[in-house]
């Protein structure tokens, strides 16, 4: 069994040209009624810095709850957690680049003044019963400084474990991942609560998800049609598809709970809704098992 | 090291529409300047069946023949053998399909008729001095049967090789193979002289050449820029992209003897010459080594 976190309505649509409420409401309601297990739903960001997520509150409040789905929301900062838990999340997630170059673009300041902040963030999270999990973006490495040494991730991950994280996610930012660079991440990190978010920016998603598949990895992101190909960058693909990670796990053999036929109808919506071509191999062929008529 | 053969002038150009002469030579210039060992220059086809390769007796004679660069030709039957034969070609490739259905839809006979054609063509070659490969098409799954059993492909490996056939590979036709069915597959052949032809189509290219490199498989096709993308299927994408092959195997510290550099400017080149935005991600966002500039 793998856990997949579909990542499509936040960082998703985050990524893409800004869509209405009633369409990332309509896609949420497909995506919970697809067999998923988890969705990052939603962002509580400043409106200003991403309009994308602007009415996150009340997209959240308009979407059907699903049984037997977790939900969870991003927050940059303790005001957006308190938006967070006051929506009703119980599962937050907060991002800290292991470049301090990507860190202070990303979020204008250093690596560690991003992590010094974090100890009463996780605190306050914890104290109003809900849970963390730190993302840990350019885990494969930064477009401005290159390679990170995983020493760094490593040290990165020990320390927020050491204020409490509940979990940790490795975002593969600008598609640098490859099958090594999975290995010697993994190697120094050790046992950890690990989620690994793969783009497919270089053609190795897929391979990098089989490489952590074989080293014990059961928990990946992957947003549904591919969403989030960072219009900003034209051309560059982002998030791998969850149809081409659902659809090779299942000829594997391996379970996901997810309906592939449902996530492609959710695929052809996010599609509709972004009014692109999505870059979802499986999503444009079909499944391999779906024959072409004689 | 990994044996690449790039199979953009052929298998590429033979799948888009068509290009003038001159492009066709320059793209060959262009790839043989890259450090790749084997090429698939032409096909010696009717030019009524496939325009695109109607000038292929053309295109070799003007094209340069770079020293240490292996050159092959696809040859339909004994007519086009002869034609690539008389035009200096030393390596043949033929193609029978796996599955019946799809051998009677692409060459209007049974596997078996043509399989019985080849035991002559096969001679003939050899009388020549030359050698043949056997490429056996859906080998990992018909688009109009669905799987195709492994045990059939290792029973048409084994017939040509007794016919005295000199290289086996594996063809992806439509991009059915995943890393399940490369697993069973190469465990129902055993060891043969084999090459591996994937395509990318549902996401799992560098996936499947992932997997078969653990099992010992050294020698792959692929297709600069990721040529081929067959424009009458739109959308589906085609042959893996050289580029994030070689993109992938450089960065694990496997040589392939490829000028990952030259490459791309050979992949701009196609793009050029097709007029299209080919599907690389590699071509497109740069290797992972290309830092943006802070």
């Amino acid at each position: 069994m793998v856990s997949i976190r579909e990542v499509g309505p936040r960082d998703g649509l985050q990524n893409e040209a800004p869509v209405p409420t009633d369409a990332k409401v309509r896609l949420l309601d497909a995506l919970s009624a697809t067999g998923v297990r988890r969705i990052e739903a939603v962002s509580f960001v400043h409106p200003r810095a991403i309009p994308q997520m602007a009415d996150a509150d009340e997209v959240w409040a308009r979407a059907r709850k699903a049984g037997g789905v977790r939900y969870s929301a991003l927050v940059p900062n303790p005001r957006g957690a308190e938006r967070a838990l006051a929506a009703g999340f119980t599962e937050l997630e907060v991002v800290v680049s292991a470049s301090d170059t990507h860190n202070r673009r990303n979020l204008n300041r250093s690596t560690e003044e991003s992590l010094a902040g974090l100890t009463d963030l996780i605190k306050m999270v914890h104290e109003a019963g809900a849970t963390v999990e730190v993302i840990v973006a350019t885990s494969f490495g930064c477009p401005y400084e290159g390679d990170v040494p995983p020493a760094r991730v490593a040290g990165i991950v020990e320390r927020v474990l050491g204020d409490g994280a509940d979990r940790i996610a490795f975002g593969d930012t600008t598609g640098m991942a490859t099958p090594r660079r999975v290995r010697e991440l993994l190697a120094a990190v050790g046992q950890v609560p690990l989620l690994l978010h793969f783009h497919d920016t270089r053609g190795t998603g897929l391979a990098n998800i089989l490489t952590a598949l074989e080293l014990g990895v059961t928990e990946f992101d992957a947003s549904v049609g591919g969403l989030g190909g960072c219009p900003y960058a034209p051309g560059a693909s982002g998030n791998v598809a969850t149809e081409e990670v659902v659809h090779m796990l299942h000829d594997m053999g391996v379970d996901t709970g997810i309906d592939l036929e449902k996530l492609l109808e959710a695929a052809a919506l996010a599609e509709q809704i972004t009014g692109r071509e999505l870059p979802s191999g499986v999503l444009r062929a079909g499944p391999r098992t779906r024959l072409t008529p004689q």
